[in-house]
């Protein structure tokens, strides 16, 4: 398995496609973003630039553009929205940070870190209010229904993962209820608004929904994944950061259901912080790969990957169809 | 002095007239907010239950109904407004407490204080985000611009404050500016939506606008001086907590301007930390009545308090309009 690490595999599905896509539009909505993070209050754009222009992939406004194009949308109604999906996830990105105690993201430190915990509370509240100004100056109440609904999921969403935090028999259903709010929500809505602006019909919405949420979810699967395979050189953060912290994610459900009752014991102490050092993360490394706990969550990443493919299936043959597709492959195979 | 305190006054302006004019509304209100608070995540209505039920004056939400009832308005848009002004403002308590480290609130412990600062922030993101469907389900993109306006001019605000806390010679002005927008702005929001759902044209929603913000003002310059002459009995606040945490109010700004090269270093000091225990306190306060800067910040709260008065001129005589400048007599006068 090692050997192929170092492979170039030109093959290998990437983001690519949907960012050649979308460049033109980015630049635009880059542009709303720069220009909305002002403030005479200067804490704010320094504190708000370091997290945006920090190496964000920006990948949900990108599939806001990239499913606008598949629908052959020409308006730009959707630069602002996209922005405004950008600044809940940035200021979801700066909370969750507080909360977590983080000090490395992307392979940087976070802005709490810098700024402290307080900066990072208010100014997080800043970026979200400016995401609903957005919103109202769009004029949809359509859009803003769906993008205040999905805020609302995705804080609910971040406290049933606070109360699940460290709770060892949270069930494979209750954590898939919890990324579908904290993750999978805003994809879902920053999808769905392209079809909204473009007119396109409640049955194309609802197709595109389900494209955003399906990515998402799977998007996060891997993400829980990547934690217990990858490294702080690729992925900008550390390996067995959701050990370290005791979050109960799928590879944990997985091993700790398949596990016998000294596997349990191991997992229990390790979910509660009694022993999570670095000699029992080799070990639960080697756990969750003696249960097949790493490959079954890329197996249910791979599941909800051809679902959000299949959600596609009314969308007319595309270059943007087609980048909207490899993008779902590039989310699932990047763990490999 | 001291002889008066326990003297009942009963021409002393009090809160009762706003409070029995809004009776049956805020009952309507009280139904939206416990309502809307509900979650099948059990913490969610437990901690904002805590803060909303502990013994909040609803202020701002009286204040819309009050402000309806001053221009007749006979509908019932303005009950999910209110609900969804209190959630703007709960949530920015609770994430207040959070960047204060605040251990009391109204006489009781805080949030934060009893499930941490984790759930404080991720609780408020939910009531923040509620109070906007609440906005959205009223349909009204004028509403809608208006508190999601209020709301960035919050976050800045309280940035603002942020970056003034220990900053020993932050000017009046500069002071009056981040209470305008952390206090004021909200203030002026719930009066201005009643004029908005009144279809009262833009005249009066500005009359209503500049009462909520002069009120707001006045509000705040009376708490900032209570800070000094109150006690944990009467306010359910420790007094001296903004001198604690290095606060930078109109009261230590003035006696900072007015104060000799002693009494600067003294303030310079008390606000970075490194003296503010309570002989300093008592110090403090000492230096506050001997340069005036107590009764000057009253004087300057009565001032915005006319302001408030006088922009009903417009709005004909009433019980509700009584009721309004009842509550400017009442937010000044308590100070004494």
């Amino acid at each position: 398995m090692t050997a192929t690490i170092h492979t170039i595999r030109p093959e290998q599905p990437s983001l690519n496609p949907l960012m050649t896509l979308v460049a033109g539009g980015l630049n635009c909505v880059n542009r709303v973003i720069l220009d909305r993070m002002q403030s005479p209050v200067a804490l704010i754009p320094e504190l708000a630039g370091h997290l945006i222009a920090g190496g964000g992939k920006r990948l949900r406004p990108m599939l806001t553009l990239g499913c606008a194009a598949a629908l052959d949308y020409q308006g730009e109604r959707h630069h602002k929205l996209a922005a405004a999906v950008e600044f809940i996830h940035t200021a979801t990105l700066l909370h969750d940070d507080v909360v977590d105690g983080s000090d490395l993201r992307r392979g940087r430190k976070t802005a709490n870190i810098i700024w402290g915990n307080e900066a990072s509370v208010l100014v997080g509240d800043f970026l979200f209010s400016r995401a609903f100004e957005l919103m109202v100056e769009d004029g949809s109440l359509k859009t803003l229904k769906i993008l205040s609904n999905a805020s609302a999921v995705i804080a609910e969403g971040e406290v049933a993962q606070l109360t699940a935090q460290r709770v060892i028999d949270t069930g494979e259903d209750r954590y898939l209820h919890i990324i579908q709010a904290k993750t999978a929500a805003l994809f879902a809505a920053a999808c769905q608004i392209a079809a909204v602006v473009a007119e396109s019909g409640q049955q194309t919405e609802d197709a595109f929904e389900s494209y955003g949420r399906n990515l998402g979810i799977a998007f996060q699967l891997v993400d829980d994944a990547i934690d217990y395979i990858s490294d702080a050189g690729t992925m900008g953060k550390d390996i067995g950061d959701d050990f370290r912290d005791g979050k109960v994610t799928l590879p944990v459900i997985l091993a700790y259901a398949r596990g016998d009752e000294r596997a349990r014991k191991f997992w229990k102490q390790a979910m509660a912080g009694r022993a999570n050092g670095d000699a029992e993360l080799q070990e639960a490394i080697e756990r969750l790969h003696a249960t097949d706990a790493i490959a079954d969550t890329k197996a249910r990443a791979r599941l909800y990957g051809s679902r959000a493919i299949d959600a596609l299936a009314l969308v007319p043959a595309s270059r943007a169809r087609a980048a909207l597709v490899e993008t779902v492959e590039f989310a699932i195979q990047r763990a490999y």
